[in-house]
């Protein structure tokens, strides 16, 4: 079994901060001790690594993704292979995807077509979120059996009508199949069809540039959502994880759901931490490189994700990782804005972003690692192999360089896509040395890890409950 | 012109009480002077009324019946003829009923059917709400002319799927059609398609008996229903009234959208404020005399629903008076709660249940008048005609006995339903004369009404807006 | 007796608006009829107003002035005779003023004192408030003597420690004996202890003009008051009004406190509603023209005084006129704002003003006869006399000229001050006539009225409890 | 330097849940690695300790006792010498006390003092609050002496009027001082003024039985307090922590404070989780054994107690033990409970009741780490030294049988008091093993530890700012 030893770096989890070296043997971190120490520095190992004026973090647990799904007539552009590698550049180590149930096929039949995209192809871990389209008798009993292998939740959509639509009944049933079996329903949380009487009416009326897109996508319709799923959980006796949370009013729902003691969580997503309808206004149809769902607020809306982040009302960040190119595939949409293609990429930059945050000032270094490892590792039943540093943890690792400048730009990038929807910005820090279950993956801008590596992780039921 | 006097009684509006003699000249009031002066003792009249010791009130206006209205494969079992009689025994002179457009057909079809039924028939005054089942283009622009003539309110339900359950989208069209136009949009506000749910699972569990009935239509799905038809009527711009609230949580949602400053009203019924779910879950199937949506509730939201009115978060209390018999009527839903009919006799109730809430300390004489006349003839567009006393209103008055002592039973009742939901209940005071436009209806125990004095009345726009 | 008749005007009330011929006899309103009616066109009288284009509303009542009272070493510039002069002027036919309880000293002295103060010089009638400042065994039983002889409402202060600051305790006793004798307290709510610390450590350094004043009152702290003394009186089971409202913050406490069902009421001030901190920091020591306390806000705090006026979160709106001359008075404080004098002069616009603001939307006519004239006689027992046009009531009433242009200005007020807090402000609509008791006072701009005519008022107690 | 390993057990901090080895060298934690793994088996050690079946856990942090304070004319029973042995029997190596300026005096008068009282006398480490009785200018800036000597919280008064009370103006000048030199503002937040006349009322009329402190210190004077406190710190800039919360009121400020991103802290105690005023209405002066302030609260506070450590709306659970023995000391207040002097012990019980807790499904197991060990310390400056096990930390630890049976009871205690607010309770789990900084201190029911090993902690500024 190989040894490594990360040496002398600050390790940073989400509950400690401490100087230590970190033994790892074979693909698990087996101990930690004082730096310097006499048994620190009696271990001996095949690899060494100097962590000195670094962070040793665990690696990122990016539980939003969506890999080369189909939408709208086009097909996400990262592959498996190029979206989880990009990941690892970017210090995460694990994905959660969402397979897909399309309406009148099985469970099952989406989530092998899942497997067997992702199987062979992944340079980090993964697992598989369930998207249930179709609420009848039969999923609901496939629903167990996927809790029972490791797919231990369920995004539903209250947006998408005649897509991934659910009403409130088939949510409630939903729900409370959940709540006996212990998997967690995810939403999408906007009144889809309130909106779609919107759409309708602002292309009748000419408005079909992407900023519009922001317009009918009420945030009003998204706290309604949100507050409505709620309201279905309680009924159910159910809890609830409502996907990219993007309003100030949508996160009021939250809180008011958690004070009361209620098991609601909520996950909010980069682009709505740092990117505003100023950019889905940007002229010449740039603005639909930003056209996601929820989409993109006014600027303000950003100090309330940051302090839900803070409060803990909020307790995830992950991406929604979902690029498509602006070329080809952003250009359906010229003209009617309803065509382009819903997503963003940004698998790769979500641990930049928010140490930048750190430096920032809006979140302190441990809740970065909270809301981006820990948190969702725990959420989605990959605790405490994922999200953390300690003994019998996976050694998914970062050494991270927190005085490391770059630019974020699509020139450099390592998704597979024409566009960053951050480019030019700078940022400090980086992943310098990436470690994915005791193998070194990325070290010092060179790319040592392997499609195939990354393994399928099934998932234990939600570790915040019960 | 016949003159009509009323004589020393204490005149109680929404806004006054004062000891003031009343001058009626044909069917209005034409003024009113003080007791005793050298003028009010100068006025001749035919008809003089001595109200000494008595209150001079307003003829109640009752915003919310069903008469003669098919629901559940039957027919509520007052026409227009005995309700209406029924009302002015109560002291109600006005009553506003729904017309229905059945889905598929046009309002005109179902405001002309109603037509038909009410006039000749009527002993007091009517006027016509409509029933939204169908969302259209074509029904959209009748409402415009409705609302032209004088059908300015329009019910939506957001329960009881595919028989007049509107989704978001038709809703939000609707409101939408409505803030242009002056219709008041009037919402049934209970989440019914996860109600079926429930109904069906209790159903399956042999959960039959009448108090299911209460427990699926839970209290959560009547509060967010109420919210998501607040935050609709926000993205339209559009004023709302929401009908029979029995939740407290649906009137804390009230609560919260009034001190935000938007123009939402909402309306109570007695059977909310005075029975509970204690009565549905009377024996030998006696509960079913109790089903109607929303459901009675424990009797703790009473309290809240009292604060309400207080407060001024609830305006007005309606009857939603629907009287199915017990016997051949209720009796459908043996064995199967969701065949109940759904409804309960009580226009004639309201006036006298509202008077023991005075004497029970729970509200004020003058917003007893407030919430059972004045405010729903403003609401509804009857303003300055019906709902108060003073110089150019419609002479629709009340000499109510403050102290007459009368138990409320079947046997004694005016309403053409075998059984009372209050039967046996004491309770003091009573109209003792009643006016409809100048002439006396009721005096002292004797019918002196007749089928076809009561007149339709074309309705303004809601009066508490702009 | 002499008999006036005002006719064709539009009588507004706070609850009707009805066109109708007013007959007075003597000092009182006997009867209302249909103007144009045989009853109305019978009526003879000594003196024909006619009020054709114009309305008819009851005489305002201002429930808070302080004419000639002692502050800070100087004396407000009003005495009885001008300031009542000035209020009849402006369509003000009802003053309640304070009298004031000096620390050391009785009740009853200060009564005294202010009665010998107003007796035989007042042009319209008038009531006091005691303003208890030193609360001890002998003035809490003076209390009770107090209310029996119609003084039924006590101010207390938690500002200006030293002057007439009362302590948590003393308030919850004199809270526990109103709760007892009907006596309702007024509280000015900031918290003056620790402003007190603000305003030294300001001056100290070197912030000593006038618009410190606004910055050193935080908005927090007056907050904290209004909720701590919402809490005292809830302790004490005792109702609370609450004067001077200026901070959006506060409106929200009493909002939280009314919507428990709290017998809570607050009062604003046209000067919070129509001038802001921008007026406290004019040039050249112009800002002490504006210096009162609770003080002028932000101006975003207006639209939440304005939706709490319409929501009913407020439910008065007085002067607290207390004028003083910017030569000689308001320099006092040059070099030194904390001793400027607080208070500013208002009497006699505040029909005028909130007339505007009917004109610019924020209220309708009759809730403004509600917070100007109605409510305020409710409120301090002076209904039916006083507040309403009604058989039987006082013949207080304003010939208003909806249309007539006016500019306010010092070069035209009759206030005995040398400026205008809303000097060269253009504001449609004001008095023509205005009757006292039956008496025309004003009428066409010409003064007809005197000193002494004006007669004291006992009031009742509270008219919105029990 | 002696070695220690800790072998088998599992390892439970606030984040983590790891079956892993402890290793310390002399005073610390060096190393934690998996049980069973090479590098753990390679460890040799002076002494071997066997956890298996255990759990490994920090040693607790009471934030907050009174040791041996004058109080009432008595002295708190347990001096440090028993009180910290009593400590550490049930699991807590570290307590910060409470030093006290009196009035008149120097803040460095009352620190002197109280090292006297502890040095060579503790069992486990202790660190010092400073109470603030005399804010003056010379107090306040010895404050910023005492923040560089590592006493970095000052607790205030809003209760105890004539002792330990500070008006709104001192705790404003105390919080700007804090904000400026990083000492945190401890609160007793009741509205002793008011209280004060409740207490006296309640005396006159004979109301004396222990009961009546209860009713006297009125929840909403606790609410008002925390609320009042709250506002000063945000006028000040400044965290606040409200040391003993006991009303759910108060609870909910809190909550709405932190929902604000407020830096305000809660703490409540044992006493209000498990006891109520059931306990203080004991017979023959019994509930005397149960008087503290704030006071204990009618049962139902219990469920929002515990609601407010799940949500996070409290962080810490304090003892705030300061114990009086019922014979000679609680027996001062016969016939008069405002003499009963106040205070419970609690120090040896906090660990196994926040234990039992878990059991009881009230918390997580980590959650109960967090609330006795992990937050305290961060809150007051001694993480990462104490609150956790890490490589660096101090060897604070507990081998914590999770499964022993044991009866609380002043017979087996080991607090210097006469009777247990908790006798007869029957609880599961207790420590067998306790080490303070590497020395094991109590073993299997053995006293191994002395008076004088406890060393005096310097603290640093509270670690949840900047």
């Amino acid at each position: 079994m190989s040894r490594t030893v990360i040496r002398g770096g600050l390790v940073i989890t989400a509950a400690e901060e401490v100087r230590a070296d970190v033994l790892i043997e074979g693909e698990q971190v087996v101990a930690l001790a004082t730096t310097g120490s006499a048994v620190a520095d009696g271990w001996t190992a095949d690899t060494v690594i100097d962590a000195t004026g670094h962070y040793v973090i665990p690696g990122g647990v990016d539980a939003h993704t969506h890999m080369q799904m189909p939408f709208g007539g086009t097909t996400a552009a990262d592959t498996f292979e190029t979206g989880t590698r990009a990941a690892a550049w970017g210090g995460t180590t694990t994905i959660v995807d969402f397979a897909i149930q399309s309406v009148g096929s099985s469970l099952r039949e989406g989530l092998d077509a899942w497997h067997a995209k992702a199987e062979g192809n992944c340079a980090v871990d993964y697992g598989f979120h369930m998207i249930l389209s179709d609420v009848t008798e039969n999923s609901l009993k496939e629903m167990d059996a996927l809790v029972g292998e490791g797919v231990t939740s369920f995004k539903m959509f209250m947006a998408y009508p005649g897509v991934f639509y659910s009403d409130d009944g088939r949510i409630l049933r939903a729900m409370q199949r959940g709540a006996a079996n212990g998997g967690l329903i995810m939403m999408h949380a906007e009144n889809g069809i309130a909106i779609d009487v919107l759409v309708e009416q602002a292309l009748a009326a000419g408005r079909t540039d992407p900023r519009y897109h922001g317009e009918v996508r009420r945030e009003l319709l998204e706290a309604e959502a949100t507050h409505r799923a709620i309201k279905l959980a309680q009924v159910a006796g159910a809890p609830l994880y409502v996907v990219h949370v993007s309003a100030a009013s949508a996160v009021a729902e939250l809180a008011t759901a958690r004070r009361q003691g209620l098991p609601v969580f909520g996950e909010t997503c980069p682009q709505y931490l740092f990117l505003s309808t100023d950019n889905l206004a940007e002229p010449d149809f740039e603005g639909a490189k930003y056209v996601c769902s929820t989409p993109l607020r006014p600027r303000e809306h950003q100090a309330e994700l940051w302090k839900g982040l803070r409060t803990g009302d909020l307790q995830v960040v992950s991406t929604d990782h979902c690029p498509f190119c602006f070329s080809g595939q952003k250009e359906l949409g010229r003209g009617d804005f309803s065509k382009i293609p819903n997503g963003l990429p940004g698998v790769e930059n979500r641990m930049d972003l928010l140490h930048q945050a750190v430096l920032d000032g809006h979140i302190t270094r441990r809740r970065w690692i909270d809301i981006a490892c820990a948190t969702p590792a725990r959420m989605f039943g990959l605790h405490p192999r994922k999200g953390t540093i300690a003994p019998g943890a996976d050694a998914d690792i970062v050494v991270y360089d927190p005085t490391a400048p770059q630019t974020i730009s699509a020139t450099t990038h390592h998704m597979n896509v024409d566009y960053s929807a951050y480019e030019g910005k700078q940022v400090t820090g980086r992943a310098r040395t990436v470690l994915s279950r005791g193998s070194v993956v990325v070290d010092a801008g060179a790319w040592l890890g392997r499609a195939g590596h990354g393994r399928y992780q099934p998932r234990a039921t939600c570790q915040y409950l019960g």
